[in-house]
């Protein structure tokens, strides 16, 4: 059995017979085996967008075309192309009349989040999201600890303007404890990351109206 | 002279000596000869985006990559990939904390724009966005009469609907007059269509207010 799925992806069998085995084990884990955060998040934003919950979309790669051939009674095919350094973060849409904008990093260490995982560029696109009053975060997944967590982009600043004048290079992981959100893993959507923003949106409002 | 702004766009003199002949003309023509309306949505957005005002970015062309090449001590060079088709419209971000997500598209046609501009999928992503309370519209230009409109994505809706039913197959001009917004060329922006996005803010909340 082999067939496709509305969303283009391959369902197998073997993905069907994955889900028993999880369920006998302790602790449940619903993350996938081999599912990258990216694939994670987009199955989850597939949930959101099809249980018109929200629409969060990861953007596509930008790449600098070259050279592209037109053949005749086919599609045009790009010859020559680029990667290009993406200007924003990767993810962006709305929930709840909210904008919402975020990137999603992976990291194998297991007391810290290093840095350079962010380049200057999508710093600057987050304070800029932020200023427009957009909600802003960073989703961190910690894959020898199996442990995601949503940290405020506010959160992150404080890390990335600290190392500029010669602060630590890395995010401690009892920092985002305290700090983020941790997102557990469940069946539908697999990451529930809009719970979170629930909280973050509540952090923001309070902070709004203290100023008032 | 011939240098790069930060932007990545040339400067050239061509540019430069075209700003006093345009002062000299009427009526006055700030809309450059020649530059798609895309051209001019990023010069705009670009304005909006280095004032502080919003953060609005076109998206990347999604793009499905089949080869890659790796060569020593360069770049990765994408040798074959395909153009895919958008699943949501292309210009999406935040402004004053609302959601801004819409499309644009030029028509040589001078009495009415044609439906089949738009895909199915790209009417149903702004179906989506506005479900979640976002501020969707188009951006139509009239290439022929320079004229630019902004059109809400509702009016938009009511003309797709009914083409559906068996109705016409495109929007009249004077509809969109009536039911859109004249967005007129100016110096900075090139194209201010914030101003007629705060007017559809209004007509939303005015809305919104009068279901309460």
């Amino acid at each position: 059995m082999n067939f496709h799925y509305p969303n283009g992806k391959r369902f197998t069998t073997d993905s069907l017979s994955a889900t028993p085995k999880k369920i006998r084990k302790a602790p449940t884990q619903f993350g996938k085996r081999g599912m990258t955060l990216e694939d994670e998040l987009n199955e989850s934003n597939q949930y959101y967008l099809s249980h018109g919950i929200a629409v969060i979309h990861k953007k596509p790669t930008p790449i600098q075309i070259v050279k592209v051939d037109y053949p005749k009674r086919s599609a045009a095919v790009i010859k020559e192309a680029y990667f290009r350094q993406a200007s924003t973060t990767d993810y962006n849409g709305v929930y709840q009349g909210y904008y919402i904008d975020f990137d999603a990093k992976e990291t194998k260490r297991k007391t810290a989040f290093p840095l350079n995982n962010f380049h200057e560029h999508q710093i600057r696109h987050m304070k800029a999201c932020l200023a427009a009053k957009g909600i802003c975060f960073t989703v961190i997944k910690f894959v020898e600890l199996d442990q995601i967590f949503l940290l405020p982009a506010t959160n992150l600043f404080s890390y990335w303007d600290a190392q500029k004048n010669g602060g630590r290079k890395s995010i401690p992981l009892s920092y985002i404890q305290e700090n983020g959100y941790l997102i557990k893993y469940q069946l539908n959507p697999l990451i529930p990351y809009l719970e979170a923003v629930d909280e973050l949106i509540k952090r923001y409002e309070g902070e709004h109206n203290a100023k008032e």
